[in-house]
């Protein structure tokens, strides 16, 4: 929420500007409109000998929880160098970034996952300051049921079943809460708009 | 700048946080880390009978100019659907999105264009109130001289040089400002760090 205004620190009031047609935090001293915009979460799903690099979580949320390397895009950098960078912070790995993989939108909370496959350099690897413990797992070793996302769960999904069929696809899609139960529960999301373009 | 906390209303401060590694704005009253982050543009390339949807700008900047569709990605939305509304606010269509084309981050100013290819649905377009004019114009008539922004005359140019391939591509790319000369000079912008990936 913005009550008050980054600029001035006047009180700011919700309501639609003159010629738009959304509600915005106007300021009541300035004037200046805030608009809120959604977030972006860079991440790789990083292919090494074996496997894919996966993390298991140090820090809140989803603590003890598996994840690919993923988090929020900084100002001044590019998708493909935060993703790396993210990389680097929570797997102590260095990859090159490939082709896109999924562009993921969870409207809910307002953010954007754009994720890429991405391929290990060398072979050294291991936990960040974020990170319990980072290892490769075999595609049939991933702990479906100890991911910490529906995000992180959903394009693993993708990406496992592109790898079975042999192809390699760049998806869209909204990950949709269904409404029932906890927003904790992987299973209570699912895949919407969902739309696939296969690389040659 | 975040001057002021937009929760509390007490100065902020820059510095880094502990156990960050980044200058945010800090509140001196209430200590809430307030984070910036890159905002999302979207944008549909539209494919009509005869060529592509275009726009001359009916507003700042670059009034009078041209442009496809394409605005700020909004909470609560996905890409697609951000996509599509701004091409019915801009151009008055109705379009189905397709497969993304171009993935391009504009690091100086905190963004990242999601451009996507869309074919038009039916046959009606128009002027929305941001547009003075909106024109389907043929590949060969794109008025490269008065386009809009760099991102525009980027992703326009990938988009024409894989057409005349025979190609369909999803692009990566950062817009790099080369420095010299004015920031609304289009020819001192290049693409740098580009990736293309081909679609089947």
């Amino acid at each position: 929420m913005i009550r008050f205004c980054p600029s001035c620190g006047a009180p700011c009031e919700e309501r639609v500007p003159t010629g738009d047609n959304r509600t915005r935090a106007v300021c009541t001293g300035c004037a200046l409109v805030h608009y809120r915009n959604p977030n972006i979460v860079v991440g790789c799903i990083v292919e090494a000998p074996g496997g894919l690099l996966l993390c298991r979580r140090a820090i809140e949320p989803a603590l003890g929880l598996w994840t690919f390397p993923a988090g929020f895009l900084e100002n001044g950098e590019s998708l493909a160098a935060g993703a790396a960078r993210e990389t680097l912070e929570e797997a102590r790995a260095d990859v090159e970034v490939l082709a896109p993989h999924a562009l993921l939108d969870i409207p809910h909370i307002a953010q954007t996952y754009v994720v890429f496959r991405a391929r290990l350099r060398g072979t050294d690897f291991g936990a960040g300051p974020e990170s319990q413990v980072v290892e490769v797992l075999a595609t049939d070793r991933i702990p479906w049921e100890e991911l910490a996302f529906p995000s992180v769960s959903l394009a693993l999904r993708l990406y496992v079943d592109d790898l079975a069929a042999g192809r390699q696809q760049v998806h869209q899609g909204v990950v949709h809460w269904t409404g029932a139960g906890s927003r904790y529960d992987l299973a209570r999301y699912e895949l919407r708009d969902h739309r696939a373009d296969s690389l040659a």
